[in-house]
This record gives C-alpha cells, structure tokens and sequence, in this order.
C-alpha cells in the first residue's frame, strides 16, 4: 500500500486537531483512500514541545519538508500573509499538494498561489478557510459547477454571530456582549478582524470567487462590522419581525458582481435567521437549484480540522483529468452603487419641531427613495423615527442620507441598516 | 476538445430539465470541465415526441447506446426496478458511466450495481436521488469520508414535509391538505409511496450506507408514514413546543446501526425545525464535525436535474485512483429494540373513572417506564392524556404500550409520536 507523509506547519488548535484525527480516524481514512496517510512532520519554532507529539517528527526548517519525496501534502495552517505566503509557495514548487485553512492568504493572494498550484499539476485546497467544517467550497466548485449561481448570503462569522445573537436573546448592548464573549472564548483578546468584518470579507472573497468563477479580492469586499451596532436596533428590528445578522452578500446584477459584508436584518423566518451562537451557514440561490443552504459550526479546532481531513482524502482519492485548481475562468466587472439595489432600515434621532417629519420625506422625495413605513416613538423635545423603505439603489440611498444627517433637526448620527431576504414588511 | 455524448434514458420532467441544462449551460460546463458535454441520444417511448427535443435524437433500443463509443455517460431517469435495472447493468458493463435519480433502484439494488461498477473501473452516481438539489451524498461520501458519522437526520420527503407543514400552519386535518397537496401538484394522484414513508425509507438507505459505510438496504428500514397523524397531534406538540416532521433516523449505537423513519417531534428551534413547504434538509452529527445541515429543494425537475449534472461533472472531471464506486466497506449489525433509546409522545383516550390515572403509571411503572409530564383535558366521561416519557428503549415502551392499549379505561388506539432533537421538554 502505497503511504503518503503529511507534514504540518503549525500545531495550534487545528493542528493538533489535525494531529489527532490522521491518528484516530487512521483506518477510516485507509478505507477511504487505499492508502495510508500519516503525520510525517511539524514544523514549529524552536522551544515550543506538545505532549501528544513524538519530538522526532519535529522540524524548524522548512527546506526539509521541500526535499523530503516521502511528504505529499503540506497542511499549511500557520495563518497570515507572510511567511506562509512563502511557504506555500515553495511547497507547490517543490511538487507537493497544498491543504490550508488560511482564508486572509487566500482572498488576497489566492490568484497567484493557484497559477503556480495549476502550473505544477498540484492540488492548493482551502475548504478550512471558509466555514470551518462546512463543505462549502467543495459544494460550491463541484456539485454547483456549472450552475450559474445569483446570490450568495453568509453568515460565515462565528463570533459576529455569537454576539448577535446574545445580544437578542438578551437585549444587552454590544460591549458587554463582546466582554462575555471574549471570557467564554467566542471572540479573541483582539476581535478586531472579526468585528469590523475583515474576517467575513475575505471568507466571501473567496467563497464568492468559487461561486461566480471570478477573481475577487479581499480589496474587492467593501465590509462594515457589528462595532455601532445597538441593542436600540435590535429591539426594533424585532417589532419589525426582523433578526440582525452580519451577513456577507455576494450577487450578480445583470452580469456584474458585487461582494459586500454588513449588519442586515433578515425575515425571522428566513432559513438564515435562525442560525445561532457560532454556528455559520451560506446560503445559495440559482435559477437551476433554486436555494440551498449549508450550516454547520464555523470554526472550533476540531471541525477546522475535520474539513482538513477532507481535503487531504480529496487530494489523495482524486486525480483530475484536465486539472485545474483555478476555476475562476471568467473576468466579471463589479457593479457599482448605483447598480447595487438595497432595502434600507432607518433610525434617526431627530428634534420634535413643527415640520420636521415633513422636511425629512421631502429630501427623500427628492431623492426617489420612497418609504415603507414609519413609526415614531416620542420623548418629550426629541422623537425617534424608525424607517423602512422601499428597494432603492445604494446611490440613491447614499445622497439622501448625506442630505439627512446635515438637517438641523437631526440629533445623531442616524443608523442605517440593510434588510435582506425577501422582506415583505 | 474531447467531447463526450450522455444518453438520457427518459424524457420526463427531469430528463427535459437535464436537455434543457446541456443546452443552456453549454459554456459553463466546457468551462468546468475542458470537455464539450452534448446530449447524443434520448431513449423514449416509440409514440412520444417532444418539441423540445430533435427529434434525430431519439431512440427506442437500448442497444444503439450500448454500441455506440461516443457516449460516455448514461443517465437513467425511468426510475423503477425492472427496466431500469437492466439499463443501468448493460451500460455499465458497456464501460458507460451511469448516472440517475432512481433511489428505488439504489436502496434495493444498489449493492449488486456499485460491484459492477467499481469491477468495470466505471462511476455510479446517485446525487439526483437523494434530497434533489441538495449535494448530500457528495458531501458525506467526500468531505466526510474520513469522520465517525453519529448520526444522520433527514427530512427527505418534500411531499409529507408539505403536508406537515400545512397541517402545522392552517391546523386542517391530514386528509383535506393531502387533497390540497394533489391539487396544487405537491403529491402525486398516487402519493403512497410518500406517505407510508417508503420513499423516504429508500434515500435513508441509500444515505446510512455512504454515511455509516454499510450496506443499507430499503427492507432494513422499518418506515412508517405520515397517514395517522391527526391536527389533534400537531396541536398538542405546538402547546410542548414541539413541531412534527417526517423523519429518517440513522443512528450508530455502540457500532450497530439504526435507520428508521417515523414521525417526530423536534424542538421549535432546532435547525430542521424551520424547513417547511416542500424542501428537505438532512442534518448529521459527529464528534469530529459537530453538527452539519444540508438545506433545499428535496425534489422538482430543475433541481433535480441540476444535481444530475453535478454528478456528470465530476464524472467527466475526475478520474479516481484507486477507484471505488462502492464505499460500503463495512459490514455493521443492526440495532435492535433493546438497543434503541427514544423518546415517547402518547395520547391516550381514557375513560374518566376512578383509578384510571393510578392504573396507567402503575403499568408504566412496572415496565421501568418513566413518565416525565402528563397534561389530561377533560371532556365530561372521557379525558384526553398527552404523555410525555423520559428516554427509554423502544423494546421497554412497545411492553408497556401492549399493556396499556389493553386496559379496559383505554377507548382509542393511542397516538405515539417519537420526540427527536435533544427535547429538554
């Protein structure tokens, strides 16, 4: 039986969990295969010992894994855009197939490692990046493939989702949230590429490269984050029937693309809604398969490595005729603002002054943006309104609201939040 | 540009939506594959025509297909297990790749097909046969190949799922919405294939045996349907908090496996819960990947056909080493009744008279079977219980079951409804 080495850079959370698995599941992985797949090395900085590795498996020079003909597979799961950029690099070079889990190298780089993968007749594969244990690439790239996919919406991070959602369940605001997250282990010491939507954005990049075969760009992703969201807003959208949800959407509109991350509020019976905690989900929609959902945890060191596993049996199992790691075969232009049409939610904070209410739908008037509806709540000098309007462009939008907050009238700065699935308010 | 010829053996809805998405996906699929994918050849009926179809196309002898070396694939769309069965064998034997949507086949004949396959170095592929759109069998027999799969539930049966969830929404009675469902085309003038849960008794085999890695056939799996279930029911689980589906259970228990279809209620909240209408979800638990759901259209002609040619993608895209049709590598024992633990809902019609109550603990007493609420509504002589029990073996509950429908209190054959999806009642 022919033995194929896997040598790991990294053995944090998901390395070892890779470790673990490759052990534990190797019979399964023999059955599946017919083959057997084994660690073979590690590479870790020098000091750094861990009680469930043999130190004889462990290197702290890269250049011995590339002259290694008993490595296959090189699990790149160190993360960031520097040193693994390289190492990759090299590892394709060298003849070995690439398996990662590092979503950030991918969106921004993604384009020239799988030049070099595809050159060298090499498998790069990245189905950790997105979603942790959710198969979404692999459905995405091979069961979709010729699908000519419309939409993508994701909630493809977990620790957004964890706050979101603590944040309805309880009505808390924000920052305490993010406070018990961080002691509970949802959010990291520094949150900041997940709540700015950093980390969504790249997701989508690359999920959205998949989907529509186009190159996209974590430079390509304008993203807004949960950081002002308040729990003001997430009571309202409640009245509203809605449930906030940071979303990544990815559409084609009239053959241009537009990839975007932002707090939406979403129909609380939309299959999407109800994904809760940590969990992530991304859901497609297509002329030909009409909508399909994925859901499942979206990080964690055990499922991340799950899907690790997965890619290394497709790399083993498959050998593709016509082979081809890049399927982004298309150029597809990005659509802009004016070509972008949204569902606005509204918030504003405004003086109670005769005629106000009137100067505020005038300005939208003008501006073609036409609303839904309006509620009110009133206190005593100040009144807030609450308003949903009717599918406008995000130019349109945009010049209305630059008009908006410069009225006297207008106390704060008004929140904006998008509605997406199908709102029938 | 190599270019491969698919036979389509049936020209139905399916079929016409397979032709439809040759054609008009023409490009995509080249772009997928670097092979011009063209429908060659339709077998029909002598008689039928269809405007949509050139009419040089189509045959009505098999042999043309077997004999002719530009066609690659064969994709069987008659259903059934007569003729279909000798189709899907000669052109595997004839070193055609086969591709279909027939889970009757599959679930009874699957063994005996996937050995001929796998000996002819050829693919068998099924996705259309499972949940339509939904990618599931790709996603367990390859992203999951290597992971211990606990646990697969399925809501599989878009046409019960329909009726449950017309049932839930407008509180009608099974009969007036199965009628509904006829008229607006969501069951067949037929349905009982649907409704006795047969239909979903065959993808369950068909998915345990990729999930479990076992060979699962349709008479393995006890299936029992949606016919009995009363609005009286669905109500009751409302007032619990309860939703009811129809519902494939596979489960390992201590290495011996499970599969059965049932009506059950799940939490309100759990994510299978919320798929309502005519979609299917299919969601699978396990120590390595935590929780996964898959989420679509469990059926319709273009769904359908776009899993049909995801499979003829990667069919025409991949060659496998080591090639293995057949996964089932496993030979697992069953489950019996002392092994499987569920939970009980039970509606009993009772006689109001003194003692009945004391009469019917005692007899789940002396059966180790323990009662975890009781709700009675009165109505005058009579009284209506709603139990629900703590998890029990399905062995312990049958026992006392027997008994109780034959106390003398007891007017009604009692409603038993299973409780799925860690219900914390």
């Amino acid at each position: 039986m022919e033995r194929v080495g896997i040598a790991l850079l990294g053995y944090g959370t998901v390395g070892s969990g890779v470790g673990a698995l490759l052990r534990e599941e190797a019979e399964e992985i023999r059955l599946a295969t017919g083959r057997d797949v084994y660690l073979r090395r590690v590479l870790e900085l020098p000091g750094y010992s861990h009680p469930d590795l043999d130190p004889a498996l462990v290197i702290h020079d890269f250049a011995e894994i590339e002259g290694d003909p008993e490595i296959g597979i090189v699990v790149e799961l160190i993360g960031g855009v520097g040193v693994a950029f390289d190492f990759q690099m090299r590892a394709l070079k060298a003849g070995k197939h690439v398996v990662t889990a590092n979503k950030q190298l991918l969106a921004q780089q993604g384009a020239a490692l799988l030049e070099v993968a595809d050159a060298g007749g090499v498998h790069l594969r990245f189905e950790a990046s997105v979603c942790g244990a959710i198969p979404v690439i692999k459905v995405v790239r091979e069961s979709l493939a010729a699908a000519e996919v419309a939409s993508i919406f994701g909630i493809v991070n977990g620790t957004t989702n964890y706050i979101l959602s603590a944040m309805s369940q309880t009505g808390a605001q924000y920052d305490d949230v993010l406070k018990q997250a961080q002691d509970l282990g949802y959010a990291e010491a520094d949150p900041t590429e997940d709540v700015t939507g950093k980390d969504a954005a790249a997701k989508m990049a690359i999920l959205a490269s998949a989907g529509f075969h186009s190159r996209i760009t974590l430079a390509d992703v304008p993203h807004e984050g949960v950081v002002g969201i308040t729990a003001t807003d997430v009571e309202h959208g409640k009245d509203l029937g809605l449930t906030l949800k940071l979303l990544g959407v990815a559409k084609l509109i009239h053959g241009k693309v537009t990839v975007r991350v932002y707090p939406a509020f979403l129909p609380a019976d939309h299959p999407l809604a109800s994904v809760s905690g940590a969990y992530n989900a991304v859901f497609l929609e297509s002329d030909s398969f009409d909508r399909i959902m994925l859901f499942g945890p979206g990080a964690g060191g055990r499922p991340t490595a799950s899907a690790v596993i997965g890619d290394i049996i497709s790399v083993v199992n498959t050998v593709q005729t016509g082979f081809r790691n890049c399927t982004c075969y298309k150029t597809l232009a990005f659509a802009s603002d004016d070509d972008v049409i949204s569902t606005f939610y509204l918030r504003l904070h405004v003086a109670d002054r005769p005629g106000a209410l009137a100067r505020l739908t005038t300005v939208f008037g003008e501006e073609q943006v036409s609303i839904r509806s309006v509620r009110q709540a009133g206190r005593g000098e100040e009144a807030e309104l609450v308003m949903v309007f009717h599918p406008v462009t995000e130019a349109a939008f945009a010049r209305a609201l630059a008009r908006i907050e410069s009225l006297p009238e207008v106390l704060d700065k008004p929140a904006v939040i998008r509605v997406e699935g199908g709102y029938e308010g």
